[in-house]
């Protein structure tokens, strides 16, 4: 048997002891988690130094580097992070629905953990303690696979939070890191059916679809956000420029940032002047199709491609579009299912707009910014789905269990026998 | 393009029409399909009668003759189960929670069709019809794939139905009967990420480990029902043998039938000889460990094989547990998570019971019989799942749907501008 496959036993048969452990107790645990982080952190700091260096030495830098750094504050922001987890609700055991049938049996829907679920993730030290605490709270053994640039940070924090797990008596193969990084254990991995449960890739569109290509177990993935602001003619045209400059430019590497901007015919000569003003004051290069053109000089020509790509920085696609049908064809035609966006005062408008369109979350009035589980009232998120099974959008607790039916009888069968 | 390709594309296109069609409309449009099957009786029990000469000339007899043969009362209670799911409630559009954050965004969640549904099948050419009715009602595209015993009685019942759609003014596509049996062309069918959101394979084990082994797109499955029924000692013996009877022969050779039955040490002297008669009374074939072959002369010896395996027939395995504990621990070394039955006059035990196993299905004092759709008021069932993901037991309506996430806000933004 594999080393992967026989930790990955391991992790499933501890976690059977999590799966009921009340949630006092795993509130206590992710708190001690937290402390433990906090008073281990000089090793922890030593270790994320070594991983610096060798990153350094691969000429590794800017973004990347800075995704993979730790310091006191980010320890401690780790530390919170855990402590927000410890004190939100526990999802396990609630009972979501309850029913008396005709033949007097009560039929509950309750929430059960998943099982075992493997976070596969790139060069974030971070994702290791949150995904463990959002995992372990909702009652899951959880299979850690980070990024060789991460890989000693990653022991030192998995390290910690295993002594605190033995401290709470608990197996700690609950929380398993992988360690041998190599391509054939991750394939080895993704194939475990009926081990793991559940992979949960967190990274680039490249890591995403390596593995959702080479999973035999269920992925629940998000590729990307080429999320839509449609401005329609009824919209306050203030309104919908907080929204463009909001979704656009308060953080343009995310995803929840908007795309392209879609205006109705009607108002283009009004409001394109206006949004070309804002976008330019902050570096926003705009690609415009030929109407946008003629209202915003600068703007360069748009193409098909450009519709189509997640640009992750101030650039913005503007079409106009000859009304709502026009704007939703086009969001259908492109959309990558993550968050559409509408501006509008008409509220049939609205209703057609969100029942038109599919995607895992539509803003009416709002910015796509808040497309977020924080933001939605998840209190924490452990990833998005753009795929609609399970879950769909930003994923919290709950989408880390699964409901599931207890009936409660007195002796009731199918068929009584007679007499 | 390959035909298969072509033709999914086709239903996902016409299943967005669908998608957001009234209620009361696609209930009139499953009222119509119901009555356009009574209408074409003729045709359908012509088609099918050649389906039955072809595989009695195969040799094909017995049971999977009798699941493919139609008849007038037959293609009645088609109609009606078709009437049946009309009547039920729509989950789409459902508002299924709706919170207001502290900036003032309402957030919804509503629920979504999940888009193409797959369904891969035997000969039962009813499924044609029904799991037709229940995708269509949730808003999906279907893609429905038969076994070729049914070919030419799913061909006709697939053209009356594609008649009462087109007459309803929607995309005949959106319900799609694959007529190529090629197993390449299943397998393409497998592949079709992005255009196929999910498929339900209905069938024997082999079937399913089929599908399973070959799909990159979602799979719900179930693979067996090995149910446990476990009396306590503080069950009531009445009530025990009640459940024991119903779940072992009131229809043997389904998956919520019981297979094993594990009885506690205290109460085994007084309830193994009366189950053992009871059983015997029913020629159902017992096989037991060595204490329940001293308390039932005639039992058999028992294998671990035994235990894993899902008779599907009178045969019932046999063990005294020493407790509760042992007893659950049997069930989580042997369970298919399908569905468990404790006997019990205990709270505590029951309760404990409950929370130590993770089965889609957990009854208390109640047969396992009831471990079904119709019978957990889902009001029809289009399958069942035994993997912790999506959905979990048996599946009605609202498991062909997602919630997504609808945000109304008033112009609030992430990040406002100053001033």
């Amino acid at each position: 048997m594999s080393d992967i496959k026989t930790q990955a036993l391991a992790c499933r048969q501890a976690a059977q002891a999590l799966a009921q452990m009340p949630s006092a107790e795993k509130n206590a645990l992710l708190n001690a988690m937290a402390d433990a982080l906090e008073a281990d952190q000089e090793s922890i700091l030593a270790a994320n130094a070594e991983d610096l260096n060798t990153a350094r030495g691969k000429g590794i830098s800017g973004a990347m580097l800075d995704r993979l750094k730790l310091d006191h504050a980010r320890l401690s922001g780790i530390a919170d992070a855990l402590r927000e987890v410890a004190a939100l609700p526990d999802p396990v055991g609630q009972i979501t629905r309850s029913d008396v049938r005709p033949n007097g049996i009560r039929v509950e829907r309750t929430r059960v953990p998943l099982g075992v679920i493997a976070m596969i993730y790139e060069a974030r030290p971070n994702v290791t303690a949150d995904a463990a605490a959002l995992c372990l709270k909702a009652g899951n053994g959880v299979i850690l696979r980070g990024g060789s640039e991460a890989i000693r940070s990653n022991q030192a924090i998995a390290a910690t939070l295993k002594r605190a797990l033995r401290e709470a008596g608990l197996d700690e193969a609950v929380l398993t890191l992988v360690e041998d990084l190599s391509r054939e254990t991750m394939l080895q991995l993704l194939q475990l059916t009926d081990i793991v449960d559940l992979v949960i890739p967190r990274g680039g569109e490249g890591l995403i679809r390596f593995v959702a290509e080479h999973a035999r177990i269920p992925v629940i993935k998000h590729y990307k956000g080429v999320c839509h602001l449609y401005v329609d003619k009824s919209a306050d045209p203030d309104l919908a420029l907080r929204l463009l400059i909001d979704g656009k430019t308060s953080r343009p590497g995310v995803c929840n940032a908007l795309e392209t901007l879609l205006v109705h015919a009607d108002i283009a000569d009004d409001f394109l002047p206006r949004a070309g003003r804002a976008l330019r004051e902050r570096n926003v290069e705009i690609r415009g199709d030929e109407r946008t053109r003629s209202l915003i000089p600068e703007a360069l020509k748009v193409t098909e491609g450009d519709y189509a790509t997640e640009f992750l920085d101030l650039i913005i696609a503007v079409r106009v579009v000859a009304d709502l049908e026009e704007a939703i064809a086009h969001i259908q035609r492109f959309t990558s299912d993550h968050t559409e966006v509408i501006a509008t005062g008409d509220e049939a408008a609205a209703q057609h707009f969100v029942d038109a369109l599919r995607a895992a979350v539509v803003m009416v009035n709002a910015s796509s910014r808040f497309s977020d589980g924080g933001e939605l009232g998840l209190g924490a998120e452990i990833g998005i789905s753009t795929t609609r099974l399970h879950s769909y959008g930003p994923m919290g607790l709950e989408a880390l269990t699964v409901e599931r039916f207890v009936v409660h009888g007195a002796g009731q069968v199918r068929h009584p026998l007679p007499g």
